[in-house]
């Protein structure tokens, strides 16, 4: 559990840390950037609550960093804010590389069950335990008990369902650009098939699946969700997200979903950059309630 | 004069242009970036003004485009942003990849004289006349008679250094961990002595350097300047705003100096995004008066 820090940079009134760790469930050292608010880092007895943001495909921890604005409100509101990366990274599997949507930096936040990959890519488990687990052991500044989550694209898509597959676990979800229905779109066909095997790849996408998900969800549902009009992702069916509205209005649980769609905007970090004052914004609500 | 835009990427409600030109100045393509804000984009009948942004060693327009949150504060402002490169690109002089800190990448905002380089490395003149005259003919939104300048490093040498050259020029000026006294930093002795020559490089290098230039200043002068205690170039002496600081106050023009010292901050662009609101409204008092 012990953690490796290889820079502290100071950002918006907080550090932003860069970090590493020899994770287990991977078995591999993960890399991961933390920001601590100024509240958790000048004589604070009060513990800050933490907003995870999941990167897209090919992320490592330092785009959301650098280009995601997210410290901007995380330093206003006393968030911390944790950066993971998107895979196991080295672990030296036959063809890791060579894809940019499978593989080193697409882990897809799922348990990898079939070989080669099951022996590493375990993102649902890193995700969900074991990264969460180390950052509070290291960081006591940081609330355990209160958790949000966020991401973008593949990021978008592991926010979405590690929320509904988990209730009660993180206390809001938002998303840009997600992926809500990989098992009707090209990436999340070749990650599901990949990752689970072609023939279970989809039973076992059903379980991470937004839009399949959402049908089982109990109570209220407040996620905000940008999309932007121009994203060329968007265009060519890969992100789906009225396929997730349909779902939940079915379901009885749309209410609270609210899906911006962004005129004009792109699927880059100029579009995270723009709105993640709101996204933070709309963690904060939950986060400190 | 005419304009090529390769991408048009929606940013806090206004528009990031990848533009480029033929420079008849640098005697090459050169890439520029535009942000104009939402007042500059939606059936706006006003011009707004222009801030603009020189970049440090290595940096593209790309780099203060995605890292530096200018368009958070220009989009609240109304301000149009221009990200120029920093030195013309693939002109074929024998070494101009060589080095990180000259010829690419590192054109210092001088107008070269020493052979070779004196054939395309003239900076000075591209950004105080070829290039915001080509930005005013293409977009009549931009106001001419409005212009502020600020930059980083490299870049804030250069805001300073055309600022001070040129009064009346610009409204006003600002500048991140600028390299204030170049004739004495190591990165200054080697630009000058390259682009002006061995001989020429001292009483050339005069005209380019903010603390000789302000010796001269006449009437007030209010510049914003932050400098953070962690970044390694201002320990090693590469930045020198004590130079500026002093050479100020024995000129009587230090009452408007502010150089804030930014307790632990380096020289990335994390520095910048957390402190690019406040030099957006710095120049905001100015452009707007």
């Amino acid at each position: 559990m012990s953690v490796t820090t290889k820079a502290t940079i100071a950002s918006f009134g907080g550090k932003l840390l860069k970090l590493s760790h020899n994770a287990s469930t991977t078995g591999c050292e993960m890399a991961f950037n933390l920001f601590l608010p100024p509240q958790a880092t000048t004589n604070a007895t009060d513990k800050v609550p933490l907003l995870i943001y999941l990167s897209g495909l090919t992320c490592t921890p330092d785009n959301g960093s650098e280009k995601g604005f997210f410290q901007h409100g995380a330093s206003k509101h006393g968030i911390a804010i944790l950066y993971p990366d998107t895979s196991p990274r080295g672990v030296n599997i036959e063809g890791e590389d060579d894809s940019y949507d499978f593989g080193s930096g697409a882990g897809f936040y799922v348990d990898a069950t079939a070989s080669p990959w099951s022996s590493n890519y375990k993102m649902y488990s890193y995700i969900t335990d074991e990264l969460p687990r180390t950052v509070f052991s290291a960081f006591s500044q940081v609330d355990s008990t209160c958790v949000s989550i966020t991401g973008h694209s593949m990021g978008g898509h592991g926010a979405l369902t590690l929320f509904l597959k988990n209730p009660g676990k993180y206390k809001s979800c938002s998303a840009f650009a997600p992926i809500a229905n990989p098992l009707k779109a090209p990436w999340g066909e070749k990650a599901f098939k990949g990752y689970f095997g072609e023939k279970d790849w989809q039973s076992k996408g059903k379980e991470h699946d937004a839009t399949e998900l959402v049908k089982g969800w109990k109570g209220p549902l407040d996620i905000l969700i940008d999309v932007g009009t121009g994203d060329n992702f968007y265009k060519q069916g890969q992100l789906l997200p009225e396929n997730l509205a349909k779902a939940a209005k079915e379901a009885g649980v749309d209410s609270g979903l609210n899906i911006r769609f962004q005129d004009g905007y792109d699927h880059s970090y100029y579009t995270m950059a723009s709105f993640s004052d709101d996204h933070v914004q709309h963690a904060a609500k939950y986060l400190f309630t």
